[in-house]
């Protein structure tokens, strides 16, 4: 009815996981109660679209031709022997959060994955051997997610990266913490047995 | 880590319905696959807010001063005696889309919440009085929602409107088309009993 409404709408539709009712209740939302919110969001979208990249070593999202980690690891201030290989910038947040690893990032920016036709050559695996093969980088740490497209682009990389005699590692399988193993499925318990630990 | 993205994170997360997990997968999405979409997203907002008002008749959104509906009534193309009453312009939308009703709306855009700190002062209902009372309108139909709001905002204007002699209907509550009774909550059932009608 409403033109500009219906652009909107339709704009908002094209956001992943936003259907259609949700993208009308949104815009409705933004027009009768919050235009500031709305008018943030626009500048925001226009000034990431403008200013974001992909960092010319580890491809995640930055404003500088390369990120802070890796400028960290290019000023030595962080581990560049190992090299932890993730599929998202959303994985890459979550191990950074664990502070628990000081290495270097590789971003795939995807997953293999046939289904969808994404092969070895659409997420530029070419990239990441040359990377890897630099005489710096020793430990390849695979932290692809344990789904299916994860794990076969794990077992994928695992095969080329060993045969450039590097030392591959994938992130442990096993029971989460918190969790009951009444509760856990079973696959969980058994790479969690298969893969016990000394205490 | 990089900030025009946790700017573009922050102004989704304030979307109604988006927590800080979808808004970050958003923001990654669209920076990753979908630049022409952010961009057009930003344009379309950017529009909306600055074009997009409430129609000074009946408050549904509109470019106009007066919006088509309302326009359409003026010149007597749509049947000016009856008013249907509604919370929102989504509602409005969804009663225009049964093609099943012929006459002019009044947008409540909002509805009676006490616990909200919402009463009939912030959703000027003396205006709606006043629009009622105007000699043309002879039936107030009230299409709030079946909710606790909806039908405490029905119920007080019924007795606004009453007072002031207006015939005053109420959407029929009855089991949806499609449903089945064993699967259809009793109250429902109650009601279409109550209201049932010759066959």
């Amino acid at each position: 009815m409403v033109k500009a409404l219906d652009a909107l709408v339709d704009a908002l539709r094209r956001l992943p996981g936003i259907g259609p009712k949700s993208a009308q209740r949104i815009a409705y939302h933004l027009l009768q109660h919050e235009r500031d919110t709305a008018q943030k969001l626009a500048a925001a979208l226009s000034y990431s679209v403008t200013h974001v990249r992909n960092c010319v070593r580890c491809n995640t999202f930055t404003e500088e031709e390369m990120c802070a980690t890796c400028t960290q690891g290019h000023l030595g201030k962080r581990d560049a022997s190992v090299l932890c290989v993730v599929e998202t910038p959303a994985d890459q947040l979550m191990i950074e959060q664990t502070h628990a690893y000081s290495g270097l990032y590789y971003v795939l920016m995807g997953r293999i994955s046939p289904l969808d036709g994404i092969g070895p050559k659409e997420i530029q695996l070419e990239r990441l051997l040359q990377r890897a093969s630099d005489g710096i980088v020793r430990e390849v740490i695979l932290a692809t997610n344990f789904t299916t497209e994860g794990e076969a682009t794990a077992h994928y990389l695992s095969e080329l990266l060993h045969a450039r005699k590097l030392q591959v590692t994938r992130l442990a399988r096993g029971v989460p913490v918190g969790a009951e193993l009444e509760y856990t499925d079973l696959s969980t318990i058994a790479h969690a047995l298969a893969d016990r630990r000394a205490s």
